[in-house]
């Protein structure tokens, strides 16, 4: 038997202070999406094999349990959250022509493009659906305006395929919109529901945003540089779509002129340039060094915001996610 | 010059009553909509071009008006319905593969499917975050439960797709989801934030589905029988995609066992028949005929709900709406 990973003991210390929200979070989701098409519910079977990390859920519920009580609103909320994530998760495999997904076969791969917009279309209506039904407005609006800059940042990113002059700043604005608002969300409506203080509420959503880009820091680096079988899912796909991810806007921005326009060459013309090639590349230079120094200083930025919260377990695991978000393997 | 046509003296008699309410729903359509981001810009811009007959809108509007008075409630929920059809809209082209949309490119064609997919996200989480604004989670959770029945009947349109023993009951229940259920919602909330008794909004709602339904009929005849050039948008792709509607239905359950197979055959083999072919077995048979009278029914339905509403020009209105939804040629 293999000894317990960091990973694994963190997810273990989760387990045990906020397991059974957890598991109701699950309860609720799968209630709420239940149909009685047989389709439907082939789908949503489906879809219930991509369950994952649930990080957001967690964020949300340890949020609230560092400034009060875990209640009926914040279990509700988690799974509003998760929803809307995993429409996002549908929605991208549609963008990038992704195969597998957490070690399951896509909706696009196992049925088709159209059934993946439109499932990702009924997880959305549904979340907000759900949303509504804690009979307060606030709490769809935050949610829609969380929700819509998540579709600005993935409209930008789209648009900027193919684009080998992004810049560090333009890449931030990228993913803030795609994965730190929605990780925001959770911290400041964990708080928020939990009767915090505005100030509170406002230093976790800052503690999501952070992290969430620490994340998707590291989930670039993933794609580049990962193991497919234990990453449970397609990966080299931002380098297929001409996606420029931290790692490489850092390497054509430092390598000397001849380089690097041999390099947006290669980026340019399909398939010219595998993944591994370019990690020799990466590996030559300080690009991957260079991201991961970012992502540590997102992680470091996020637990300073949880200064703002007195010491109780939940604060330290908070803090001990951010370990995490950045050295993940998977 | 051309006489104006029955369709263009209702739509004057429409501009007369409520157009200055029409008018504020495009200002906040744009208003709500409206972004920073040039890219975003653009998208707004070219489907601000696929403007079309504004039917929900104007529906949610003469609801309202004929039960009470159109407030600003009224405009900004025929906004967000609004939006979630164009929503629907922009993610149907991509389920259909669409070209051309009211005379515009589809923005599938003029940038690609994923750009659609996510503009189609950002219309509909724009559309509740716009709904939330009201301060009414009654509000967002009428138009979650509607918008995810839409989804629904997508879903099992999809499905259905090449199923050549379809019925006549089947395809109705998809056409209730994808397009009854949204005109529902604009009779109903319309009444409802005009102050009406519950059996109004019953009867409103009614009113809504049955003209949706009649519409939707009459717009899968447009599919087959239309002149592209004033339909203003790609026909004959429910026969491209193995999508039956009801004259197909009809036509297929009548038609004598060889008759039957021998088309079925045809219409599984992509290509093999024509609009033209087509249209000349249907006109062999009485299948125009029988689908133009089920619309008729549905339109007669609609028109028979209204009598829970006291006369006014609102109700004639509505009355008259019935007529276009199934005459219409555009």
């Amino acid at each position: 038997m293999t000894p317990p990973t960091a990973e694994h003991r963190l997810l273990a210390r989760v387990e045990e202070l906020i397991g059974r929200d957890l598991l109701e979070v699950e309860a609720i989701f799968d209630r709420e999406l239940a149909h009685p098409h047989p389709f439907v519910r082939d789908l949503l079977a489906h879809i219930g094999r991509f369950r994952g990390k649930r990080l957001r859920p967690i964020l949300l519920l340890l949020s609230a349990q560092a400034v009060g009580e875990i209640g009926h609103e914040h279990r509700v909320l988690s799974a509003v959250v998760e929803m809307i994530h995993t429409a996002t998760l549908v929605h991208d495999d549609v963008l990038d022509d992704a195969d597998v997904r957490r070690h399951v076969p896509t909706v696009n791969t196992r049925w088709n493009a159209e059934t993946s917009v439109m499932l990702g279309d009924y997880l959305f209506t549904h979340a907000f659906h759900l949303a509504a039904g804690l009979g307060d407005a606030r709490a769809c609006r935050l949610i829609g305006a969380a929700t819509n800059n998540v579709c600005v940042g993935e409209l930008i990113q789209i648009r900027e395929r193919g684009n080998f002059a992004l810049t560090e700043d333009d890449y931030l604005r990228i993913i803030e919109g795609k994965t730190a608002e929605l990780c925001g969300l959770c911290g400041d409506t964990g708080a928020r529901y939990a009767g915090a203080d505005e100030e509170v509420c406002e230093a976790l959503r800052e503690y999501g945003r952070s992290l969430g880009i620490a994340f998707q820091i590291a989930d670039d680096l993933l794609d580049l540089l990962g193991d497919e079988g234990s990453a449970g899912k397609t990966l080299g796909s931002d380098l297929d779509k001409q996606k420029l991810t931290l790692p490489l806007i850092r390497l054509l921005d430092r390598a000397p002129e001849p380089d690097a326009a041999r390099l947006r060459a290669l980026l340019a013309s399909s398939g010219a340039l595998t993944r591994r090639d370019l990690l020799a590349e990466l590996e030559r230079s300080d690009a991957l060094h260079y991201a991961q120094q970012r992502a540590r200083e997102f992680a470091q930025q996020a637990r300073f915001a949880l200064n703002a919260l007195p010491e109780s377990p939940a604060r330290r695991l908070l803090e001990d996610l951010t370990e995490f978000a950045i050295q993940r393997q998977f």
